[in-house]
């Protein structure tokens, strides 16, 4: 026996189809959206339903934005002659909170992973190529490399490391070594490994 | 800085609203949505939408229903002298699942809970009695008060049961005991304190 409530049974079923939630959790936000005011629901539903309407993937640097190009690419304030090619959109924020880079973004769309299916074509690297060919004056001199520290995210960082050599003044990747904050006891081999090889002069 | 999409945005800060949903987790719903296809993400938002206008409240036991009077109150198979009362929808749908009950319910919508403002007119126990009263012939001859195991629905327990003895044959509560499945050693002193109480002949 399920809800006395189709209606609620049908949002209990489509919640429990995102990631990480499952039917109990999907249940109790039901109910939570039920007992809310139909105002805070109808604001919810709105956001969802114009969320593919108004998002679109920006056309130079693929980024996500509501306006192409996007603002990062249209910002003329920011330093046009390098670029940090990451992983997901996600990548962009989280690099963007640190106010370190200044520099423009080119997102892949994921990494290089032959098991699941995913070649140079799946990603985005001919749009990077295209870019790096059509940037004329403004020319790019250095692409920093920062996709994830695993397998998939190394191979793809080789594969475009030696992709891009020929073309490209200076192509860098994100140093990997012992995070801010942790204990070098704690730290595994490898990474300590990528500490000790890639340490610089105090 | 945040997204460079004001709709996504829009959308994570919607998402993190929700109970046991926070920014992080509600960053990755919303890309999961944005991979999805947009039908899949418009689906979701109609069955927000549709929410708050196709469920309602049953006008006899309040139990959550898209029709009125719900399906359980109206089917003529279920015993109609026996009334179990729970605090939540919720709990409805829990002792269905069982299939150990046949009677009707009442909804309270909560319990007795002073701290919190809770009392005795916040929740449909006037209902309770007004349904008590006008079952005319289909007399209710058990009340079965099946609270949660906390001390507001001790609290709702005791105070429902003074309430209905005058008008009730029969007011039961349901077993506190040690759980199928658990290991005697593991069980707290209350718990085994009231299995002890609530023994019975074997």
């Amino acid at each position: 026996m399920l809800y006395t409530s189709p209606a609620l049974e049908t949002l209990i079923e489509r919640l429990s189809r995102l990631p990480t939630i499952g039917r109990k959790t999907a249940q109790r936000l039901a109910l939570y959206l039920l007992k809310q005011p139909a105002e805070e629901a109808q604001l919810l539903a709105r956001a969802i339903a114009e969320l593919h309407e108004r998002v679109h993937t920006c056309s130079i640097c693929a980024n996500i934005t509501d306006d192409d190009p996007c603002p990062i690419c249209c910002d003329a304030r920011r330093d046009r002659s390098i670029i940090c090619v990451v992983e997901e959109p996600n990548d962009v924020l989280t690099i963007e909170r640190t106010n370190e880079f200044r520099g423009l973004y080119h997102v892949l769309g994921g990494s290089l992973s032959p098991l699941e299916g995913v070649g140079p074509d799946e990603l985005k690297i001919r749009e990077l190529l295209d870019r790096l060919r059509t940037e004329g004056d403004d020319a790019v001199r250095e692409i920093i490399l920062a996709m994830d520290p695993n397998v998939e995210g190394e191979a793809t960082t080789l594969y475009l490391a030696r992709l891009l050599h020929p073309i490209v003044e200076r192509v860098t990747r994100i140093a990997r070594g012992i995070p801010i904050g942790s204990d070098l006891e704690f730290a595994d081999q490898a990474t300590l490994a990528r500490a000790l090889e890639g340490r610089t002069v105090v």
